[in-house]
């Protein structure tokens, strides 16, 4: 007597199951060998996987009222993006152009371009303005394989704008997909320069407050860096919203080594994300804690820059590294998480197989959906994507084109 | 009384013509405005761009069978992709997995990997899986916006095989739109290590007669480079080309420097391609040359090197320069030109729109078809894309992902 289940994938060529082992972070070598059955299969029933195997043990076992033939394709968890900063409004090409004629990053955000006019143009626009961005590239993420999104406000950096970024990010979600993050202190805003210790109590007394009770995010964060909070504001809004129930990411060394990788473990942080110029002794920290290092290597592409995070040496210490895009329109105007990939393989130097682990399994950790996520295997949520590819190394190998064949997203079709 | 046409394509939001300014490669500041109408429009009869203007002055003037309302969109002319290797037969994702690794591309050519594995693939397989294999990154990279495609022989490295590759690239040919190039001097192949002369004789005596012969190729290319071809063997087998009638482009100065620029103006060539590693004195001679420079930064980002071609000098002192996306299994697996755009714009430190007419109308000249294509203009070829963006910023700044909405190939729609 065979069980009925909704759908069955079955006949994929490769199918990465990012299962292997005991539960949590893929940590060191174990990124190399996450779990692969040839001409795998994946059953499912309403949102959950029920099985994995291969297509001969789940055609056994299962009746199937749905399916997908998977054959010459590889088949692997849907992408988990734990970074973005995609409810933004307006898009910045113009500050790109510069940068690419040399122009730096710091430079226009120090001249009231960058975060800051961001903001100027996100409070001027009419919420369904607002809405149709997210939406259009939150419908592309989707396209590209990410069946889970982290998304921050940030660019409101008002209290009012600032919830309505996280609101709008609440509309995006379909089905427990989206992950919202409370970034008020992304910047200091134009009217607050002058009294930056006025930002932070509006942040603690104000936005915290209301975000909480409301319930507008799971997380807030925080862009600890020189020239905008310092590791000691950081510390005082990380610990109030603690208080308040909410987990805690962190913008951690991404262009200055602040010891924002020690501030996020100390602060038992979900996650730390950036870590260019992370020290030895934050990665030390790292690899002792629970905190995932979050990744980003698409934004060093973007901003033109010859450093990366140091990913092999977090590895080979025994961190928990995950990889995100960091959509945002002004250091990574890109929503392809496969893009992020080939990146991460060249300028990282990771396997193919270790930046997909790192995608799926490792990013679902970094927003605190790994016991939910990521992996294919009994009880999980039914995130899959089916790619057209022969074997996973292309989706790294062979850049700039979308590989994304079909996804599965809580048990249903999306694409 | 109004003129009839074909199809009219109309209201985009920003057409960029590249047709300012006289006949030739546009060079220097002339590449920052290479011509743009706001709310523009083209009519095309059959295979022909009949009028370029506004849509309000078109609309009055023609009477169009059918229309492409391009309204919100960019329009310009397709992408003449003009170096690529399309036709190889087998990916190599195992070599890129190794170079991620850190083993670099020579090291893996020397220990017998790189163009040689190709070859060793490539007479390997059957006629039908290699025609296959092209057909299908021919039509990705339609689906991209590549509307004209350089193609070169060189996995073949023995007479049947190079010969067979010229005929495949042939058969993806639906009106003109393949330019074919023999590159059997690619690499000295396996059997013939102990006697590159004989292999130089051979490309000379033997295959070279029976492409011209045929008419296989358009143009013969030569890999200049130390370990590969010397600039005196270089020298011979172009010399022998040009007496057969072909047309000389040639691999120069990629990964050192060998005077290959030089050379190629020398030799009178329509191309020199690469230049990562060209000196001012081959700047010089370039730049008072009708040799186009094709660029090829995916390939420096795909090889992970720090080091790109020297644009803006290039730029400055006046040469001719294009772009290319070198598509191959081994440097750059990638066919799709908006790709290439993001990555010239960041490392070679581009405007868009400067990238943009590099990758047109320069690209055009590139393959020798500067007065027929890559501009859109009265008598030109009806070749065009529309993008699905605001404006032409966003196919640099916005990268990753597929922003071709349509594409019209000799006045057909083809996508």
């Amino acid at each position: 007597m065979r069980e009925r289940c909704d759908l069955l994938v079955h006949s994929a060529a490769e199918l990465l199951t990012m299962a292997a082992g005991p539960d949590g972070p893929l940590r060191g070598d174990a990124l190399r060998d996450p779990g692969a059955i040839a001409d795998g299969a994946v059953a499912i029933r309403g949102d959950r996987i029920v099985a994995v195997g291969t297509t001969a043990d789940l055609r056994a076992r299962f009746d199937a009222s749905n399916d997908i033939d998977a054959s010459g394709r590889v088949v692997m968890p849907g992408f988990v993006d734990p970074h973005t900063h995609l409810v933004f409004g307006r898009t910045r090409e113009d500050e790109f152009e510069m940068r690419c004629l040399g122009r730096t990053y710091e430079e226009i955000a120090a001249a009231g371009g960058g975060i800051r006019a961001s903001a100027r143009r996100f409070r001027s626009l009419p919420r369904e303005a607002i809405v149709a961005q997210a939406k259009a590239t939150r419908a592309s993420a989707l396209r590209h394989g990410t069946t889970t999104v982290e998304v921050k406000s940030g660019y409101g950096l008002a209290t009012d704008a600032e919830l309505l970024a996280l609101e709008v990010a609440g509309e995006l979600d379909v089905a427990g997909d989206v992950v919202r993050t409370f970034l008020g202190a992304h910047e200091i805003p134009d009217e607050w320069r002058a009294d930056r210790r006025g930002y932070v109590r509006l942040v603690i007394d104000q936005m915290l407050p209301r975000v909480a009770e409301r319930k507008l995010a799971r997380f807030c964060d925080v862009f600890c860096e020189a020239h905008v909070f310092t590791p000691d504001e950081t510390r005082e809004i990380c610990v109030a919203a603690k208080r308040l129930g909410l987990g805690v990411k962190l913008h951690a060394d991404e262009l200055a080594g602040t010891g924002g990788a020690e501030l996020a473990v100390e602060l038992g942080a979900t996650s730390a994300d950036h870590l260019m110029a992370v020290s030895d002794a934050g990665i030390a920290a790292l690899a002792k804690s629970e905190t995932v290092a979050v990744l980003l290597p698409g934004t060093s592409f973007f901003l033109g820059m010859k450093r990366f995070a140091p990913a092999r040496a977090m590895i080979d210490a025994g961190c928990a590294v995950a990889l995100a895009t960091d959509c945002n329109p002004g250091s990574s105007m890109c929503e392809n998480p496969q893009q992020v990939v080939s990146i991460a393989c060249i300028g990282l130097h990771l396997r193919p197989i270790e930046a997909l682990a790192m995608f799926t399994r490792n990013a679902a950790y970094a927003v605190g959906l790994g016991t939910d996520r990521g992996r294919l295997a009994a009880g999980f949520r039914a995130d899959l994507i089916v790619l057209d590819v022969p074997n996973h190394r292309h989706v790294a190998y062979h850049h700039g084109v979308n590989h994304v064949a079909t996804v599965v997203a809580a048990g249903v079709v999306r694409r």
